[in-house]
């Protein structure tokens, strides 16, 4: 017999709501026949998405209503507050009540942090959840990187725990026994980096992480680590500046082979082979993040996510569940505090 | 008659030394009849590399002996006090004493600004230097940002102050009466940014500068700024991450085309479309980062630089020193701290 493995969609959420969650979660347990899935939203809506699918897969598809909607610009204080019957907050608490091992929001991310953090708690000896994501790399891996915008000032001890925890994700995730974590810096060598990057240097060298130093802006991409650690300011400006640069040189491309009947006509000789370029950097196959540091797994999904990408979050989850990557964090995280009371 | 445009060129600097700075000199008084260029450094090395053209231009290219090179990776404050004689110290020592008018070097950045704070001091009113750097944007147009590196933890006066220079540099350089100026934030409405952003926002919409408010990091290339102001950790991440998925992105477009008989033939036939498209890309356009805030104009030209890209750091040499950058913005800083006074 094959293990239960259940997520909470809040089907609701992201720019493009059930639009894009249904289709995507219709793909998804058409997939894997292991998969439940519970959506999370308004139940007349989803069933007029569902159409005559929404029999067909028994219960490994079902529809849990929910009154309200979080919206993308609302302040997470508020919908804390104010939206306890939301399909984000129901699907967290689908979490919390083991109905589900994890849930995919692509709703506003202070929002799905806030309730996140009230409904599952944080595990104990971390201070702070943060979001963590997974990038390309030109060696035709890829390099996970974290905080990407839930925390912006952030001590040495922010930063070390956020090594920790990148530590055990990416152990379980990728089978990789002792990942390779750098420190995100800046190159002058006299200035180097502010006070806390320098004392979480000295925290990450005396851990049992596998700590390879200080790396720079240029190196997330050179292969030679597996883990990025930064604070959430400058790894969401990292982040985004990337998703802008990718969209002007996608648009540019467009614009150069679509120019006159010579560049078209290039274009369409090119075409399976800037096919496979774009396959390999496509965000939509990096779609997901992680709010790691939660007691329960909480993937976060790009708002404007199309159908594909909102199936990759779903797998991101598939594959933390699989994997208990929260118990082996906590436990990891209970270890390093036994050991420091100890010391 | 003409006036006299005088650039001191570290010729020893860089990853390449002579090999490029000397081409690229040659170049640039070539295109430029009214270009004079000082080569500071080895007079041996500098005449080899010169061979017949040593006297092909009369006065307007001429060797200025130093003994010394600061290495790419010194120590800055070791550059500064072991160095006297050194390429990029005398090239310095020319700004200052009136004999060029800017000087360009491909140098170590940290001594580059080191040794250009102190032999030419910071303009009055300005805490800090700052590096500024031209980047493309999506609507074929291009955007300033700054800080790049040279200021790890920034006060929201030093942010405000980076503005105001920035602003002058603009509307000197681009002749834009107005350019916008956006503040690098990221996008969690409720948390919005640190203390110090929040400051900085508030005294930038108080100034007489056209601030547009908050950026993300995707806004860096949307056309819709004309600065970027962030501090030099953030700035210097932002920089350098782009330049490694460029590499990256490069790279594997090359890998792609290269596969087989079938990719190379398109590669062949789609060249001029990629050749249009790296063009408009390519970092060698927008080499040269200004060190603004000096009493002269220091330019910075990438490490690694080729002929082509040292060139136009010594292009963007003269036209700050056509525009007169430097006694616009001491002029700016002047007046703001008179109404400060007054106020």
């Amino acid at each position: 017999m094959t293990q239960k493995l259940t997520i909470a969609l809040d089907a609701m959420g992201g720019d493009h709501g059930p639009t894009v969650t249904v289709p995507a979660a219709l793909d998804s347990v058409e997939a894997d026949p292991r998969l439940h899935l519970i959506l999370v939203g308004d139940e007349a809506i989803l069933r007029q998405h569902l159409g005559e699918a929404a029999t067909r897969y028994g219960d490994r598809l079902v529809i849990r209503h929910a009154s309200e909607v979080v919206e993308m610009h609302e302040l997470p204080s508020k919908a804390l507050r104010n939206k306890k019957d939301s399909s984000m907050r129901v699907a967290i608490n689908l979490v919390k009540e083991g109905v589900a091992s994890a849930c995919v929001s692509a709703g506003n991310t202070g929002a799905l942090m806030a309730i996140g953090k009230f409904v599952l708690k944080t595990i104990p000896g971390i201070d702070r959840p943060a979001i963590i994501a997974i990038l390309p790399n030109k060696q035709g891996g890829h390099v996970h990187m974290l905080d990407l915008g839930a925390n912006i000032d952030c001590t040495a001890e922010h930063l070390f725990q956020f090594a920790v925890m990148a530590y055990e994700l990416v152990r379980a995730v990728e089978d990789k026994d002792q990942p390779r974590v750098g420190l995100l810096n800046i190159g002058e060598e006299e200035i180097k980096g502010n006070e806390q990057v320098k004392q979480a240097a000295r925290l990450l060298a005396d851990s049992h992480l596998n700590f390879t130093g200080f790396v720079e802006g240029n190196d997330i991409f050179s292969g030679e680590v597996d883990i990025v650690v930064t604070d959430g300011f400058v790894g969401n400006v990292a982040l985004k500046t990337l998703e802008g640069m990718a969209k002007m040189l996608s648009q540019s491309l467009k614009d150069e082979f679509g120019r006159n009947l010579f560049t078209k006509l290039a274009g369409l000789i090119a075409l399976p082979v800037l096919k496979a370029f774009k396959n390999r950097f496509d965000p939509r196959n990096y779609n997901g993040a992680s709010l790691i540091g939660l007691r329960g797994i909480v993937i976060k999904s790009h708002g404007n996510a199309d159908r594909h990408s909102f199936g990759n979050a779903i797998q991101i989850g598939v594959k933390e569940v699989e994997k208990a990557v929260v118990s082996r964090i906590g436990e990891r995280v209970e270890n390093i505090f036994a050991e420091r009371k100890s010391a």
